[in-house]
């Protein structure tokens, strides 16, 4: 049985949002990014157990807590520890739902990280993983770390396992300043995975795995001409770019701009972009948000620069 | 049309062995390897085109230029450059055929390396890339640059792209001590190729392409214990390991005797593995080959520490 810290009654943690797949690094790999997060608040409670007080902006997501992102890890978390109190719960949801930006895993992230600051001996960053994955899975289906990871930790992830956790932080260069614009539109996380042809030639592995190969070697020797070269999607994006209206426009905004490399942003329907230099990425984000509009969307965008930080605890009272 | 430097009659080039795919990089990962290589001589002849005079030691390998994988990318090397003088060529093959060790490339690299060191003005790497590939070609049947990279360069190459060329040099780290076991037994590339399932299942990519990701990553960093951790084959080892009478003891010894990693090298017989020190590596050697003498073959074995050399010119006549 954990103990909690005396005197602590309510704790909000903060957790990014995130651009997972990278193009190259499907259901592995994730990078976090700055101007959208999930907070989520845990108010010791005298009653028992878990109960989520409120959802906002109010977004239709269950209030059940055993259903919700951002409270099925903290149920088992509890469970686990032995932990006694109860906890009211108010989530705010920063990042849109359905979006691709890893909305899920900044819910499951940030209720697992606001309880840990209750703990007198916190539990691991692997521990932490691990319960933020149970509560991901809810949304997604399937245990994968590409956002709950980065979510967590901040930075370019590499989440070579998820059962052991095994990350890697790969070394994001500092000058790769990343677009992410988010359409008015939604795609269903479970969904998209569904579409998923689940066999693949070897040729397509051969010639995915190394880009992937090129794109860690890039981010270690700071090569961002490499990193243009590399940074594209053959396998994934194709079968899913069918799920976003003005994709190809999207990305060829993108590319006209300069990009590195542009893709889906996790199941989408967000698409990213990596550009050299501030200039470009603006330029890259207005064009884009024009060509998610020509398809009928309205768009919003964000530049994140270098490495952004991962979740953190933002209030304790 | 280039012009040979006047005054130089004879050049011999060495290229050393290579371990291909190195379990995680099938196609695009391979390194060179100390202690057997392969020998091109050219001395320049009156009559035009390539003859080659013979091959030592007698293996039975074709004098037909176009046939031969030492010579076929000489001659469109030389047509290419237009280049008249003719040469007689002597191959000598340090390299046991079909042995898994790269013998094929060797040939080819060398006989380009001496050729190039013919010319007033020697084409670019990309170039020798280029030709020794054509030479490659008629061994492998597909043009593929895991051996011929590395024999040219030296070092662990991973070779993102053979059309254009394009190669990355990982660093190796130094403690590296790379064992090679070759077993008297010839396993045929195409063969070994042909019986390859030519799809698979998303999810093998995954993790395939986690533990590729996670090598390039841990060169990097120099960090021998993670190397440990991806060194291994689920995809194509357990489809040509029927290949190699023995195997699983061979492995098995490697393993016991400490290896980070141990797989097939190349299409095999031959099998290599990685170990931290060279008192593991030689215990490791000593039981691989006593777990192949148990199978019925006998068997030779070499250990490489860190980074070695590629092609070099040997002699000047």
């Amino acid at each position: 049985m954990r103990s909690l810290k005396p005197g602590l009654i309510e704790v909000s943690a903060y957790a990014p949002a995130t651009v997972a797949n990278l193009a190259v690094g499907f259901d592995i790999l994730g990078m976090a990014i700055d101007g959208a997060g999930d907070t989520v608040t845990l108010t010791r409670s005298q009653e028992s157990g878990i109960r989520i007080l409120e959802v906002k902006p109010a977004t239709g997501l269950t209030l059940d807590a055993s259903s919700n992102t951002a409270t099925a890890g903290l149920l088992e978390m509890i469970s686990d520890l032995g932990i006694e109190s109860g906890f009211e719960v108010v989530i705010e949801k920063g990042i849109p739902l359905s979006s691709g930006m890893g909305g899920s895993a900044a819910s499951a992230v940030a209720g697992i990280v606001a309880l840990n600051a209750f703990l007198e001996s916190p539990v691991t960053t692997k521990e932490l993983i691990h319960y933020a994955l149970i509560g991901e899975s809810v949304a997604s289906g399937s245990r994968h770390g590409d956002n709950v990871v980065p979510a967590l930790l901040g930075g370019l992830q590499l989440t070579r396992s998820v059962d052991p956790v095994e990350v890697l932080e790969i070394p994001l260069p500092e000058a790769v300043h990343c677009v992410v614009v988010h359409p008015s539109h939604r795609v269903d996380t479970k969904m998209a995975r569904s579409i998923l042809r689940k066999e693949m030639f070897l040729k397509e592995h051969v010639r995915a795995a190394a880009d992937l190969a090129t794109l860690i070697h890039a981010c270690h020797r700071s090569d961002l001409k490499l990193i243009g070269k590399c940074l594209r999607d053959n396998l994934i994006e194709p079968q899913r770019m069918e799920l976003i209206p003005g994709f190809m426009s999207v990305k060829k905004a993108a590319m006209e701009a300069g990009a590195l490399g542009c893709s889906i942003s996790g199941s989408g329907p967000s698409v990213f972009a990596w550009f050299e230099d501030m200039a470009s990425a603006e330029k890259a984000k207005n064009g884009m948000i024009e060509a998610f509009k020509a398809a009928g969307l309205s768009a919003q965008g964000g530049i994140s620069k270098g490495r952004c930080g991962g979740a953190r605890v933002t209030r304790r009272l």
